[in-house]
C-alpha cells in the first residue's frame, strides 16, 4: 500500500504507513552505499529532533509559525527524542547532497507525525509542510551541522561514561600493585626500578587527561550556525532568529549553545570536526600504546617479560595447546587503527569543502560517530575482559630488578658517570652483579651500598648523603 | 536449549542447534566490537570452506585422515560454499587472536556438520574434532591468511564485474560527445580546445588501467602458506603437505595458487595486503578525481562552467527551490575518502606485525573487504544514477571556445611564443577576440587564420605549413 | 687537528676547536639521514640552552652545583641562546637514541664553553663534565622533551606572527570588496547572493580562530617533566628538584611552565605533540580549502567563474602564451599536503612509544618544526604575492547574480517552496529570468518583486512583510 | 652584474653569468618554501636534460629544428647529464605552476649553454630560445612529468643498489645463525622452536621481494606523454612526434619508454606515482617491522628477550651508565614513518588533480624522491652500523626453548590437542617442564619423547611414526 507524493522531480510512491516522505524515499533509492543507516546512531536522531524543536519554538516566538502548528511539531519532536520513531530514519549514513536527505527525513517525519497529532492524514502537507513549516527559517546547511554537533556532544558524554570506569580500573590495579617492584625500561632496554603500581597508575593518569581534552574540543561544537540558512547570509530568516534559536536550543538541551559570530564563516567550516576527530585519534594512540605495553609486559610465559598475566579469554591457538594470547588488547589495538583511519577520512572530507559549503559532512559525521562507538565497545571489553583480571608475577619481577645492571645508575651521584660506566661494562661482560663488583673494587662500603642499591630507594627523588 | 562444550578454559553452554561450537561462542561473548559479522562477507565464508576442503583432501592423500572423515568434511565444506550455513558465522569482523576465532568457527561448523552427515550428534567431537580433524596439519596462522587471500581474490573478481560497466558507461559518453567542442583547462585556467568526447574517453581509459592493476596486485595473494602451521617451520605437518595443499586448493578453486618459497617469511608477512589496499586506494583516488571533475563541469547552471548536466536525483535543497545538486558524485567522493582512510588502517595494522605473526589481520581484512564493497556499491550508483544520464550543453561549450584566449596557442608555430603572448595580453586587457586582434595587426592573412584558429584543427597533432 | 675524547665505547678524535665532544661526534658519524641539522631550527637550539640554564640554577639552589660552575654553565647557555654557537649543533634531526645525541650535544657544548670561561681547555671534563655537571639531575628523557616543548611554544609564537598579517590581508580585502555583489555557491551550484567582501571576511574569520586554537593546544606543552630523570621516578634527582626547576624555567623564559603531576606518566607521553600537530593539520586544512576557493573564483579568464584576478607572478605556461596561473595558492596547497603528511608521521611516531619512553621523539619533533616552517614561508608568500594584489571583476560578478535562478529562494516566504520550485524549473528549462516569469504569472506585483528580488536585500536576515 | 631579460610580466634582472634566465629568476623570487632545491636531486636534473635531448633529436628528425641548433642543444644537455651545471637549478622543490618553473629552468639553462656553444652571448634568445627551440613541440605538461618518471626510475635503480647489500647482510646472518635454536613467538607469546638463522633468512627473503615489487611498479613510469603538449591533444606537435620522441628517449636512456596510448588520459594522471609511492610505503612497513623485531630480540640485557646483541654505536644514556640502546633500528623506524607520511602527501596531491592537469606534481615528486633518499641513507646505516655486527646469545636462546611450554605442540599428532592442552596447563600452573610431566603421566615412553621433544626435530615438517 502506497501513497503518492510529489516534488521537483515528479511523483513517487511512498509506503502508506511510514512517517517519512518522498525525499526520504528518494534517498533510500539513491543511496545504497554502506548499509549503515541513520537509525544506528540514535543520539544523532535525537539531535535532529532537538534542532527542529528549537527552530519551531523560535519561529513561533517570532510570529512566523502559529501556535497549533508549533505545538504539533514540538510534540512530534519530543516523540522522536524519546526514540519512538527510530525506524523511520532508514537513510544510509553515507549520502550525497550535504545532508539534505537527512534534513528532509526529519522534516518529513515531524510533518507527518504533526499532521496526525492535528487530526490530519499523513501527506496532507498543506496543513503542515516539511519545507514550509518544519524547515521554516532553516536550510540543510544550518540545521544539519547543528544536529551533528549536538549529536557528537551527547555521544561524547556517553564515551566519557565508558572511559571513566576504564581509568578507575587501571587505577585500582595501580593500588593493588603498589608494592610490586619491577624494572623500568626505556628503548626496550633495562633502565631503573619502579613499581608495577606506578606503571598502572600512569596508564590511569594518561587516560584521565582525555576527559578534559575531549570535553574542551567538543566545546567547539557549541558554536552553531542556525539562522545561516543557505550560505550564512540568513536569507529567509528573520532578524534575531539566529541568536534566539541558539538560546532555545540551549534551553531545551541544557547545553551552552551560542550563535557563531560570523555565520558565513561558520557554515562551510569543519574545523571543529577536524580537531575533535584528532582528539579521538589522540585517545586512540594512547590506548594503543597502553595495549602494546600490556602485550609486552605479559609476553612469555617463559621466553618473554612475563611480569603480568592477562586473564585467558579463549584458547590461544588452534594448534598450540595451552597457549593463551592477549586477545583483548589485540582487539583494542585494531579499534585504534580504525579510529586513526577514520581520522584520515575526516581530514580528506574536511579539505574537500568548497566555497559556501562542505558537502562531505555525511562521511565526516559517520566516521566520527563510528569511531566513538568502536571506542566505547572496545573500552568496555578491555576493562571487563582484561584489566580487571590482571595479576602480577611478583617474584619474577623482583628477581629481574635484583639481577639487573640498570641499578648502577643510582651510583652516579656517589662515584660519577664515568666510574659507574666501568662497573656496568664489567657486569655486562662478566655476567656478574653490580653489587658484588662495587664491593670487590672497594668503591663503597657495604653499608653505603646496601642503602644506595636498595631498589626501594630508587623509586623517588632522594638526597645524596 | 543448550549443549555443554569444553576447552582449555572450562565448560560453556552453546545453543543446542547451532553448528558452531565453544570457541565460536567465546568469540561471540568476547568480541562485541563493530557489529559487522563474518557472514556479511559471504565470499570470505566461502573461502574459509575452500581452504578446509583443500586441507582435508591433502590430509587424506597423505594418509593422515581416513576416507570417511575426509568425505564428510568435504561434503560439509561444499555446503558452506553453497551458502547454506552463512548464519553460523556470527563472529565480529574485528577480533583479537589473529583470526583464531574465525578459524575455529569454520572448524567447528564443519566438524558438527560432518558429524551429522556421518550420523552423529553435534558435539560428538571424538568422531570428528574441530582441532584434530578439520584443522589437521593446520594452524590459524596458515589457514586463516590463506582464506583471506582467496576471499579477496574472489571479491576482486566481483569488483571488476562492477567496474567494467562503469568504464563502458564513460566510453559510451565518449562516443556520444565526440563532436562536442569544448575548452580544455589546466590549473583551472582556460587552456586549449578539446572535445567532451575526448574527456569522457579519457575517464574510461583512466579507469580501464585499474583492471590490470588490481589483477596484478591481487595475484600476489596466490602465494599461500598452507603447511606453515604455527610459525612457518611446518611443525605437525607432514613433508610434502605444503605443496600438495596448494595444488589441491588450485584444483578446487581454479586459481593458480602456489606454496610460498619461504614459509617462515610468508607467515607474518602482510606485504600483499598492503599493496593490494594501495591499489584500491589508487582506484579511489582516480574515481574521486573524476567525480571532482564531473562536479566542476556541471557547476552552474548559470554561474559556473555549465558544460554538462547530471541527471537530477533529488530536489537539491530544503531551502533553495529548483536547485539540483551533483549528489551522486558527492557520495562517490565520500566513499573514496573512506577507502583512503581504510588504507591507513591497513598500513597501521601491517606495521604492527611482530616476530612470527601479524595479529592485526582481522582489521586489515575487514578494511579491505569493506573498501571493495563500498566501491562496488558506489560504482553501480555512479553509473546508473549519474553517468548514463549525463547530457552536454553543446552550444555553451562551443561559445566558450570561440571566445577564449587560449586558442592563441595555435599561433606559436607561426609567429613564435613571444608574439603570441603579446596578442594574448592585448586580448585579456581589451576583452577582444584573438581572431580580430591578429587580423588587425596584419600578422597573418584571413585565410591562414581561419585555418589555424579553427578549433577543430587544434584537437590533434598537425604539421605546420 | 684533533683532540681525543673517551666514553663507554672507547676513544675518538674530535676536531680540536669545536665545542661539541665525543658523543656529538659519534652522532655525526652514526646519523647521516636527512641532511637537515639541528642548527636549522634555532628556536630549538635556544630551547635546549634555556633548559640547561634552568637545571644549573636549580642544582645550584639545591646545593648540588657550586657557584663557579653554575655561573660558567649559565653564561655559556646565554651565549647559545644568543645564537653564538649555532654551528656547533650539526647532528641530524632524525636520529636514534630518543634524543640522547641532541642532549649530549648541548651538554658538551656548554661544558666546553664553560671550561673556557673558567680558564680551562676544551675537554678538561674533570672541571666541568657534560654528564656530571651540565646534565646533573637530568636525563635525556626529561631535558630533551622539555626543550622540544619550549622550542615548539616559541616557534608557535613566530608562526602566529606570520599568520596574523595574513588574516589582516584577507580582512582588508573583505572591506575593499564589501560592495561587490556576487553569487554564493553550495555544492558548486549557484545558490543565493552574497558579497565578495563577505567571502573574504569569512576567510579572515576562519583563520583567526587558529590563533586561539594553536595557543590553547600549545599550552599543553607547559607541563614539563624536568626531575623525572630516566623514567619518571626521579632517581638521582633531589627532592624538590622537579618543581623548582619548572619554576626556574618559568622565570627565565617568562612562560608558565609547571611540573607534571605524574612524572612517570609524563615521561613517555606524546599526547601534547599529537594534538598540537593536529592543530597544525587543522590550520593546513583550512588554508588549503581557502586556496582551493581562490583557484575556483579566479578560474577563467573566459571559461570559468572569473570573479577575481590573482596577481600574475610568472608566465603561466611554457606553451600557452598569455596564460596566467594561480601559482601561489597552488604552492600553498602543496605545503598543506605536506603538513598533513607530517601529521601522519607524528601519529605513527606517537603510537610507537613503548613502556617508559617514546624513542621516536626526534622524527616527531622534526615533523612538527618542519610543518611550522613551511607554513610560515607559505603564509608570507600567499599574503605578499597573492592576497594583497587580488582584484575583483565587479561587473561580471553582478551580471551572474542578476541572471541567476538562485534568487528565486527569496520568494519562499511569499509564495511557498512548491511555487518557487515551479518558477525555478521553468526558468531553467526556458532560459528566461525569474523576474520576468513571476511577473508573467501574476504571482506578485512589480513593486513587491522589485523589493524581494533586489539582490542587496538578500544579504542579511529580513522580515517578511 | 646583471643582464635584463623580458617576459609576459615585464623586465627582470638576472645575474649576468648564470645560465638560467628570467623565469627561473622569478621562481627563485616566488618560491622560498622548503629550502630544498632541485639540485639536491641530481638524478632528476639529469632526467630533465635527457628529455630535452630526446625532444631536440625528435624535432630535428621531423625537420622542425635545424641541425646546428639541435647539435648545440644536445651538447648542452649532455653537459647537464654529466653534472656540470647542477648549481644552475636553484628552484625550490615545492613550487606552484605544475612544474613550469622547473621546465623553464632546464629550457633556459640549455638555451643559454647552447647559445654559448654556438658562439653567442647568454640571453641572445633570437638564436636559441628557451620556448621556441628548447621547448619546441613540448609543454611543461608533457616534458615535466616525463622527466619525473625518468628521474624516479633511475633513483629506483640506486635504491635497489643499496637495498641489495642489506638483503645480503641479513642473509649472511641467516647462515651464521643457522644452528642457533630459539623460541618462535606469535602474539608475543612463546610458540614453537625455530632457529635464529631461519628468522634472519626470513628478513632477507621478505625484503628481497621488494626488488621485484619496486621494479614492477616503477615500470609503469615507462609510459610517457611526450607529444601531449598542453592537454594531451598534441596541439603544436607534429604528427608522429609522440611515438618518435618516446623512441628517442628509449634510445638515449636504454629504458623501454613507450608513448601512452591515450595522451589526454595520460597527461593529468598520477596513478603511477600513487602506486610507486605505495610500493615505497610497503617497503617501509616491512623494514619498520624488521626493526621492531630487532629491538624486541635485543631487549634486555637481563630483563628482556636478550636473544641477540646489536653493536653499540654510542653510550645509550646521559644518565644510565653502561646502557646500550638500539639506536640504529630506532632511526630506521623513524625514516619509515616519514616515508609513510610522505605517501599520504602523495595521496592528497594525486587526489587534487583537476580536469586536464595535476598541478600538485612538484610536492608529489619531492615526497617520492625524499622518501627514496631517506631509505637509501637508512638502509646503509642499518646494514653497516647494525646488521653486520649482530651477535647471538646462543646459550640463552637454547635454554629458553628447553624450558618452554610451547614444545608441547609437537605432541598433538601423538596424543591429540586436548591431552596436550592438559599437559600445557599443568606445566604452566606448576612451573614444571613438559618433558617431565609427560613422563610422569606415562603418556609416552622416554624414547618416543626424546625424539618428539627434541627441538631440532621441530624445525621442519615431519612424518608421524
Amino acid at each position: 500500500m502506497y501513497r503518492i507524493e510529489n516534488d521537483l522531480l515528479g511523483d513517487l510512491e511512498v509506503p502508506v504507513d511510514v512517517y517519512y516522505g518522498i525525499q526520504t524515499q528518494r534517498a533510500i533509492d539513491n543511496f545504497n552505499i554502506s548499509g549503515i543507516k541513520l537509525y544506528q546512531f540514535p543520539e544523532f536522531i535525537k539531535a535532529l529532533a532537538y534542532v527542529k524543536w528549537a527552530a519551531a519554538e523560535t519561529n513561533f516566538e517570532l510570529g512566523l509559525l502559529d501556535e497549533k502548528l508549533k505545538t504539533a511539531i514540538v510534540a512530534a519532536a519530543k516523540e522522536v527524542v524519546e526514540g519512538k520513531f527510530d525506524k523511520e530514519f532508514p537513510v544510509d549514513m553515507i549520502q550525497g547532497g550535504a545532508g539534505t536527505s537527512t534534513n528532509m527525513n526529519i522534516n518529513e517525519v515531524l510533518a507527518n507525525r504533526a499532521l496526525e497529532l492535528m487530526g490530519y492524514q499523513k501527506g496532507d502537507y498543506q496543513y503542515c509542510s516539511p519545507n514550509d513549516h518544519v524547515n521554516l527559517s532553516q536550510s540543510t546547511n544550518d540545521a544539519y551541522p547543528t544536529a551533528i554537533k549536538l549529536g557528537i556532544i551527547n555521544s561524547k558524554a556517553v564515551l566519557i561514561q565508558h572511559l571513566s570506569p576504564l581509568i578507575d580500573s587501571f587505577r585500582k590495579k595501580g593500588v593493588e600493585f603498589k608494592n610490586v617492584l619491577k624494572m623500568g625500561r626505556t628503548q626496550l632496554q633495562d633502565a631503573v626500578p619502579m613499581t608495577l603500581g606506578q606503571e598502572f597508575e600512569a596508564f590511569a593518569a594518561n587516560l584521565e587527561e582525555e576527559i578534559e581534552r575531549l570535553t574542551q574540543n567538543s566545546n567547539l561544537f557549541l558554536e552553531i550556525n542556525m539562522g545561516a540558512t543557505a550560505i550564512g547570509t540568513g536569507i529567509n530568516a528573520a532578524p534575531g532568529y539566529a541568536k534566539l534559536c541558539a538560546e532555545n536550543l540551549k534551553k531545551i538541551t541544557g547545553l551552552a549553545f551560542v550563535s557563531a559570530p560570523n555565520l558565513i564563516e561558520a557554515t562551510p567550516d569543519t574545523g571543529s570536526y577536524v580537531i575533535y576527530s584528532s582528539a579521538l585519534k589522540r585517545m586512540a594512540i594512547k590506548i594503543s600504546k597502553i595495549c602494546n605495553d600490556l602485550r609486552l609486559l605479559s609476553s612469555g610465559p617463559r621466553c618473554g617479560f612475563n611480569e603480568i598475566n592477562l586473564p585467558a579469554m579463549q584458547p590461544g591457538s588452534s594448534i598450540m595447546p595451552g597457549k593463551v594470547n592477549p586477545v583483548i588488547p589485540e582487539v583494542m589495538n585494531q579499534i585504534c587503527y580504525r579510529v586513526i583511519g577514520n581520522d584520515l577520512t575526516v581530514t580528506m572530507a574536511a579539505e574537500a569543502g568548497q566555497l559556501q559549503l562542505n558537502v562531505m559532512e555525511p562521511v565526516l559525521t559517520f566516521s566520527i560517530l563510528e569511531s566513538m562507538q568502536l571506542l566505547i565497545n572496545g573500552m568496555d571489553t578491555l576493562r571487563m575482559k582484561c584489566i580487571d583480571g590482571i595479576t602480577a608475577n611478583v617474584e619474577h619481577c623482583y628477581e629481574m630488578v635484583i639481577n639487573s645492571i640498570g641499578i648502577v645508575t643510582a651510583l652516579n651521584p656517589y662515584i660519577g658517570y664515568k666510574n659507574s660506566t666501568k662497573i656496568a661494562k664489567e657486569a655486562l661482560e662478566t655476567g656478574r652483579s653490580v653489587y658484588h663488583l662495587v664491593l670487590e673494587h672497594n668503591i663503597l662500603t657495604k653499608e653505603q651500598l646496601d642503602d644506595i642499591l636498595n631498589p626501594e630507594n630508587m623509586l623517588a627523588p632522594k638526597n645524596v648523603v
